[in-house]
């Protein structure tokens, strides 16, 4: 027999024993609703999640990454819960240009075009530079425009954040100005009349190191002002990026929100005096929708091979292309899973949990204890709010496109 | 300095020194008519690759699996040279049906959903059963239908291809019915009136070891023989399966695609007695289609970071995502690339090619030594005709869609 693997913990919103419920309905009636495989939303826990925040980080700005979900209803429904919206293309701009004002929506990325900077400019949005070659471009879109461009300078800070599941600092890196060459590019934007509205320091993503976030907050606030200091005038917005992970694995703890507010209220209470008007933001994504979002996928049948029982249902990694593990892991470990449909004391059983497509890949889950399920039983994918769907090669293999449903019950 | 990586060759027929052709006409002009990024299939290619497949392997069924690359444009041109083509879910299925009879379409998987048994038994294409839950599905959707349904049954063999990218054998599996209770499948479909088309054994994918594919092929029909025997009937068709690599990395090299069809005709032409009236059939999609695509993307800029130069493109994992390194690959080797718009004495640097989208993934060649490009040049990733855009998630950041162009020109 192969041995029982690991998986991470259900989100204590979904953990009550019994059928699963997500926003006050069973996962059977969602199903119903929107066929099989689907993902549901409960907006409930972003708004819980946004009521965290907030209180945890008051007078800090909250941006939502929309990357992280851009379903168009989703964003607008969580944008007003939130002081900003990043983006990352046109495409997404004009979602977020849906939702928010322009004034408070920012784009970064790497590669910008040309057309996405005019894109920009002229809803009004902050571009956050990535490159000298980039200030170039937008200034000379600005002239030709007749709009003077709201610009920040996305910094690619001199450290990077401990634990993180991407490292963006620290290194040569496609993101942001290194920092010896961030004040100068100020000054020249401030001298072309350009609207510098501040810095973009973002030092890694998905860390679960509560320590590590506050450390590189203070190592960013403490550059922020050193930049600013060389450049001679106060940044009106310093963006300290996000870097909040989630708990996806056996293992992981969730981070100490209480304690990173606690730590940043103090540092920016003891900031240099240049920072002293700037007003600072988060900007997460992951950590806002990550945990909201269920993949529902019906069992097509149990089968038996060599004594192993696989679990065959009708969604895959063309879906949930980071669950299978193919996705910025190296090494694939269990997403928490569950059996949606199975009464609260079914007998367990070890099984994998397989997609429909005709590929090794497509393992949902790997050697999972679950309660016994028959076919036509839903599965449940969980931590599947962010990077999910829209992360996924959705046109892989040619099945149909999965609905996407909003649960708008507030949670008690 | 970061030390510079290697990269996987340049297929032969894109190596010629100077500005890239794709089937007769200059990159920079096909990126002239589909703007960037754009993939370009070069159609000639892939007859003479159909061609080297009908010398080696006289008197054998050539399949096109068109999960590799099921842009209907392509299945449509490529279809007349192939016996069979090969679908893996409905989606597939209705793009196959406009391109060859239902006669010679065949679909594997192993989740496909009842409308999807009963999409194949009414189109008249032959199913191929990868559970005994399956096999009764089917039979059952074939009554409801008053259809016969064509069936075959896929075989988890005992065996694996040796250096196989992807084992599909030897193992308990998701895919195929385990040895020992194959033989039982067909009695009973063949009992109850539905038309056995024979058996899909297939023991790995992407394997450049031609010692493993010929030692493979032997065992499979010795397989079949011996399940045939056990049935007590001669198989229609024996889909062998493929397993046919392609070299993507640094120190790759193709298969002998001669001598595995050499070794081939000899175990055919010795085959057991039961299998003597049935037919063969191979299985390829990657070796089909794979070198003969390009993704052409546009340099954005160029960027140096600390001292390394990165190449920021206009294209991304979002359309390639294997060549990041990010799809069922553990370590990230770099795919061949060149800078297409290079003349042929052009200096060369090292850089990394980084896509435009805001995360660390995607870069697309790291450190590798090309041409010194400028902004407006174009970059050819190659390799990308099999499992490219398809196999990628093209929505992630919401970047528009890149075309997908058909070079039509045959080859000298």
């Amino acid at each position: 027999m192969a041995p029982v693997k690991a998986m991470g913990a259900v989100p204590a919103a979904f953990a009550a024993p019994g059928p699963l419920v997500i926003g006050g309905r069973p996962a059977a009636e969602w199903a119903a609703e929107g066929d099989t495989p689907l993902f549901v939303y409960d907006l409930g826990m972003v708004a819980a999640r946004a009521a965290a925040l907030r209180a945890a980080l008051p007078g800090v700005d909250i941006h939502y990454a929309i990357k992280a979900n851009p379903l168009p209803a989703m964003v607008a429904a969580v944008a007003p819960w939130f002081d900003g919206l990043d983006v990352a293309s046109d495409g997404e701009l004009a979602i977020a240009l849906g939702a928010k004002p322009a004034a408070a929506i920012s784009f970064a990325g790497p590669g910008k075009r040309v057309e996405e900077l005019e894109a920009a400019i002229r809803a009004g949005a902050t571009i956050n530079l990535e490159s000298v070659g980039e200030a170039d471009r937008a200034l000379a879109a600005g002239g030709r425009l007749g709009i003077t461009p709201r610009l920040a300078v996305r910094v690619n800070p001199d450290f990077e954040l401990r634990g993180s599941g991407m490292k963006m600092g620290g290194r040569a890196s496609p993101f942001g100005i290194d920092v010896d060459e961030a004040p100068g590019v100020v000054r020249r934007l401030r001298a072309a009349g350009a609207d510098w509205r501040g810095w973009h320091i973002f030092a890694g993503s998905q860390s679960l190191d509560s320590a590590a976030i506050i450390e590189t907050q203070a190592a960013t606030i403490a550059l922020a002002a050193r930049l600013s200091d060389q450049v001679g005038a106060a940044p009106p917005l310093v963006n300290l990026g996000g870097g909040f992970g989630i708990p996806y694995f056996a293992g992981d703890r969730a981070i100490d929100l209480p304690a990173i507010g606690d730590a940043l209220a103090s540092a920016l209470a003891a900031r240099p005096a240049i920072l002293a008007p700037s007003r600072f933001a988060i900007e997460l994504g992951r950590y806002i929708v990550g945990e909201c979002g269920v993949y529902l996928t019906r069992v097509i049948e149990r089968k038996v091979s060599r004594g192993e029982t696989f679990l065959v249902v009708d969604g895959g990694l063309h879906h949930q292309l980071a669950a299978s593990g193919n996705f910025g892991t190296v090494v694939k470990r269990n997403y928490p899973v569950a059996v949606a449909t199975a009464a609260a004391e079914a007998p367990t059983e070890t099984v994998s949990v397989v997609g429909c497509l005709c590929t090794p890949l497509d393992r949902l889950a790997d050697r999972v204890t679950l309660p016994v399920a028959a076919p036509g039983d839903l599965i449940a994918v969980f931590m599947a709010g962010a990077y999910g769907l829209s992360a996924s090669p959705s046109g892989f293999l040619g099945h149909r496109l999965p609905a996407e449903l909003l649960a708008y019950a507030t949670r008690s």
